[in-house]
């Protein structure tokens, strides 16, 4: 049977899906992360019984012209395309930055479905973001295209990438433990406790909710300003708080948005976690 | 002879230019703007020996399907490509917003021709930005991509846009002339006065002067996570003040800017004062 295959590349397993033409799922399943990513790949694909027509492949860190740099998964200045080819023997490869592909499942089967632009912030450990302008990925051209989780905001919190006050030191799962530890009765305490406690009322839980809530509706005026999509839309971390996180980063959005882009939608992310192989699948037809 | 034209309506004079196929400059004139601005333009060039191929058109405000909102400039929700034709009776008619022309014209023979994006931001009585992607203008779905002028930097500063601190309450003219009139010594002098003190080693000048580079430079930062552009060209205003300004934005860009993006270059404008028109003639080859 004929088959998109789309790859989700992951520091400790590897999401792969097969989807057929019109880009329902046949079949998903992973396999752990070794040294050996594409040979482990092609392997694992081997005793499937598919004619695969296109790779895509999602991989984490900044993609320019098929190539990753990601030394911290294994992935130092490689060329994803040509390594995985050595295996598959199939010239029809793509290749981007997960945060992308979240960003590109978003976009076509998720909550940006129907919008001309959208962009999809995507909350984990760190904060990464996709941004695809009428269908296609806007990569930037050394590919730190949506990377707004280095914006800065905040004059404190040591960011990983060397600099103060990054987005991801106060809106991150990390960030948002750092500014708990302040508290000594929210130090400990995970991101859906702390929420759970807000919605309850907990005072000094809602303030810390409220105000990491302020920072990514600061991010999403500026993209709104810079890119000015239809839709920005949120997931992971602290956006599945549910309504209370949207509802809230929608009231200081409306407050400090420019006019002309207030009916920007803010939304919060549905494709799943799927998104990744979802997204990977799609780049084939970008 | 055939020829392509450019227009740029401003609020007091429109210019226009005619260019060749290889978009030289033929002929380029002004005229007055009144409330009929499409059939002045009309009437200006119909004692001209050109066959018009196609226009390209600039105007104040966001452009949404030809249509542009600018109450300021006569131009209300306005549809230009249709009141053009009326007069002109050519379908090939391209309208864009004037900052984003400006920015055009840099990425094609200006200081980002050669660069796979780059983004323009005009300094003025207000500020605008225009970014060209792969040769193409990301627009935004409602017209507004680019519109950094309006991100909020600080918390001081009435906007025109009902905000406070937005980009252009600081480093705009209005917002120099504001912070400047906050001094004794400064009040009242012109932009370019304090860019000559500062040059010449007056403390204040040159702290009023670095703190408006600073905001600029936090712009570009953004501008560099969100879009990721090769280049980012400074024209207009502050940045005519020349190396001491681009000097010193590059500096604090310098610091603040995430690794990834540090190599975008920051460059001045070189496009002239044709920029409008030459924008709008490229735009009818977009």
């Amino acid at each position: 049977m004929k088959a998109i295959c789309g790859i989700d590349v992951g520091g400790t397993t590897i999401k792969i899906g097969l989807f057929d033409e019109e880009m329902n799922l046949l079949e998903k399943y992973a396999i752990k992360t070794t040294e050996n990513i594409f040979k482990d790949v092609a392997d694992s694909l081997k005793d499937k019984n598919y004619e695969i027509l296109s790779y895509g492949v999602g991989v984490p860190g900044p993609v320019v012209d098929n190539v990753v740099d990601c030394p911290n998964a294994n992935l130092k200045n490689v060329n994803v395309k040509e390594e995985l080819k050595k295996y598959v023997h199939n010239d029809n490869i793509f290749v981007g930055n997960d945060a992308n592909m979240a960003a590109l499942a978003e976009a076509k089967c998720g909550a940006g479905k129907g919008y001309k632009s959208c962009a999809t912030i995507t909350i984990g450990t760190g904060i990464g973001c996709g941004i695809v302008v009428d269908g296609k990925i806007l990569n930037g051209d050394f590919g730190a295209g949506g990377e707004i989780g280095h914006i800065k905001v905040t004059d404190e919190g040591q960011c990983g990438c060397g600099n103060i006050g990054c987005l991801e030191t106060t809106c991150a799962s990390k960030g948002i433990a750092r500014i708990a530890s302040k508290s000594d009765r929210l130090r400990g305490l995970s991101t859906k406790d702390i929420v759970d406690m807000a919605r309850e009322g907990d005072e000094e839980a809602f303030k810390l909710i409220d105000s990491v809530c302020y920072y990514l509706a600061y991010a999403a005026s500026i993209m709104a300003c810079v890119v000015n999509p239809s839709a920005i839309i949120f997931g992971g971390g602290i956006s599945n708080g549910g309504a209370i996180i949207i509802d809230n980063i929608q009231k200081h959005f409306d407050k400090i948005a420019f006019k002309n882009v207030k009916n920007t939608k803010i939304l919060k992310a549905s494709a799943g976690n799927d998104a990744g192989i979802i997204g990977a699948a799609y780049l084939t037809k970008c």
